[in-house]
């Protein structure tokens, strides 16, 4: 049990784009709304999975959309804590506790609002161990657990208690709810007991993006090689060294969705790396072949400061290091990638892990 | 307060096929359902709006999506109970009645699978008059009775407590949840007390068109002119005799759009008639000048039986008579004709009363 202050925010922030592989919304204005919750209410306190009892009950919190709409329809910060509390209402009990669903990109620090106004510690897991774009795609799902009931809220005052018939429909029903909601909405799912959560959740994901984000900020302060120093954290390898030719992206079905061009530099000088995305880093190609995919983590950071930069904010002539790093051992096994691996977003490949 | 059995049922729907102004989704259907619930649970008690306890409460049941859907995606028949089950949970109160918020189309029955099911009273009354395309064209709107919370429930086992800004909102978000659960869904909204249903709803409405239905029938045993004695009862009139000549139909945003052309017959020789509907019929323009128009009832009927016949069954060729009749009064008030008038569908044009 450890005490997240306001302070920290920032390494979390950094740590959770590097997670969010380009999507996930910018971690950047969740911090914001997190840290006045924060000012008002206190520091959050962090438990770790083993700190819950088994009849605990666990309640994920996160932002749903298009990171696209979502850094331009900056939130009031109580819909999500309206969120959690019809959702309290709806089950009759009280939560014990609140923890990520998404580890990477805003989704690391929307949990941090409820925890703090609601006074609920923080458990240090989530059920990505980054981000992916669709609600069906986090580890509990592998276990058999509910998406539902969820609930789901805007800023407007619009709010709704959802029951579907598995994880795939809450999805599909809660998206268009978003889109129609203005592309962004708050939500609270997957409510689960103490005991699922130890078996289900991927531990020690709030942490970890800490420890990323103070990783970069450390090699910057002490001028040493700050994309170096990330990769030995996290075990992944350099992809391609390059710079920005042509990026194409477009907000489709509540998704933002395209394809960004790398001309290598230096070491990768003639070749060429294509990522396609939807929120999310897909698969990276250099020159036509496949060298990463879902689910392990594909990040583009900028090549000097090793600031991660998102699908939404990558623009023509950004000098970049795009890094790949193995994803969380849950979504290597077979029920793992077919929720999650290549195939399920379009791409006909064999997964190659990292 | 009077007992309505299954026999009755088909003068029911009858009469609701004509104030369904040829949307609302066919009756029959609906008749169906309605029967096999009352087979299994016995007759309805229907009860005036003044039999109410102003304490009571009253909740309206219905089917939200496109007609042309409705009639090809039956219902379960358990979705509205479900709903309505879903909704006094959330409210944490029992319901006291059950009343119909549309008297046209297959929403006159709905509500009686609720009242057989569940064992409550049905409201003799509607907040409609007719039917209309959206669910905030009703006249509890008018006094500004929210139609949420609201629970919306699908055929596979989705289901939702929406709780909206506004009336125009619940629209908003519970169309495009209907679309996503296959175009058609059931719904328990604008829960209201007794001393509001008195008030605001339209007294009357399930009688009328039981009333209706009888008479068609009456006419045509005793071999009268079934459309002569309809309009008798409506106080309304003959707009046009004529054929089928033209049907352009398309599902949009699950609606059901288009418009249907007429070419007269005998006294309408050499004249045509043009019908424009969004599920039910909106205006109608004789060769251009409009004769009709929402919110008083456009119904076409089959010349020879008097049988309505509704937006998606309009076919070239049918022999028709095209009938207007006038509208509750709640809809003829400034604050009426901006909720339900032509210029909200539309049409740029003045409301000339029937």
């Amino acid at each position: 049990m450890t005490s997240i202050t306001a302070e920290q925010m920032d390494d979390l922030a950094l740590g959770a784009a590097v997670l969010g592989t380009g999507g996930g919304g910018d971690p950047h204005i969740g911090k914001l709304t997190a840290r006045a919750a924060m000012a008002k209410h206190g520091d959050v306190t962090l438990i770790a999975l083993d700190d819950l009892d088994d009849d605990a009950l666990v309640v994920p919190a996160a932002m749903m959309g298009a990171p696209t709409v979502m850094v331009e329809k900056l939130p009031r910060g109580d819909e999500i804590v309206h969120a959690f509390e019809g959702l309290q209402a709806y089950l009759g009990r009280t939560v014990t506790a609140v923890t990520p669903i998404e580890a990477g990109g805003l989704n690391s620090t929307t949990p941090f609002i409820v925890a703090a106004t609601l006074g609920l510690p923080l458990v240090d897991a989530d059920g990505m161990g980054r981000a992916f774009p669709e609600l069906q795609m986090v580890s509990p799902t592998l276990d058999g657990i509910a998406a539902t009931p969820m609930a789901i809220a805007d800023e407007k005052g619009n709010s709704a208690i959802l029951t579907t018939c598995d994880n795939q429909w809450t999805e599909r029903i809660a998206r268009t709810m978003t889109i129609q909601m203005g592309g962004s909405a708050f939500i609270a799912l997957y409510a689960m007991s103490g005991a699922q959560a130890k078996k289900s959740l991927i531990g020690g994901s709030v942490s970890l993006a800490i420890r990323l984000g103070a990783t970069i900020r450390k090699a910057r302060r002490d001028k040493t090689d700050p994309i170096d120093a990330l990769l030995a954290v996290t075990g992944g390898r350099r992809l391609f060294h390059g710079k920005i030719t042509d990026v194409q992206r477009r907000t489709e079905r509540g998704f933002a969705r395209g394809e960004a061009v790398f001309g290598g530099l230096d070491e990768d000088e003639g070749a060429q790396l294509t990522i396609r995305f939807q929120n999310e880093n897909l698969v990276a190609l250099r020159d036509g072949r496949l060298v990463a995919s879902v689910p392990d983590l594909i990040t583009v950071l900028d090549a000097e400061s090793g600031e991660p930069i998102t699908t939404e904010t990558l623009r023509y002539g950004f000098r970049v290091l795009v890094v790949g790093m193995p994803c969380a051992p849950h979504w290597r096994s077979e029920g793992g990638l077919a929720l999650v691996g290549p195939r399920i977003f379009g791409y006909d490949v064999d997964y190659q892990p990292i």
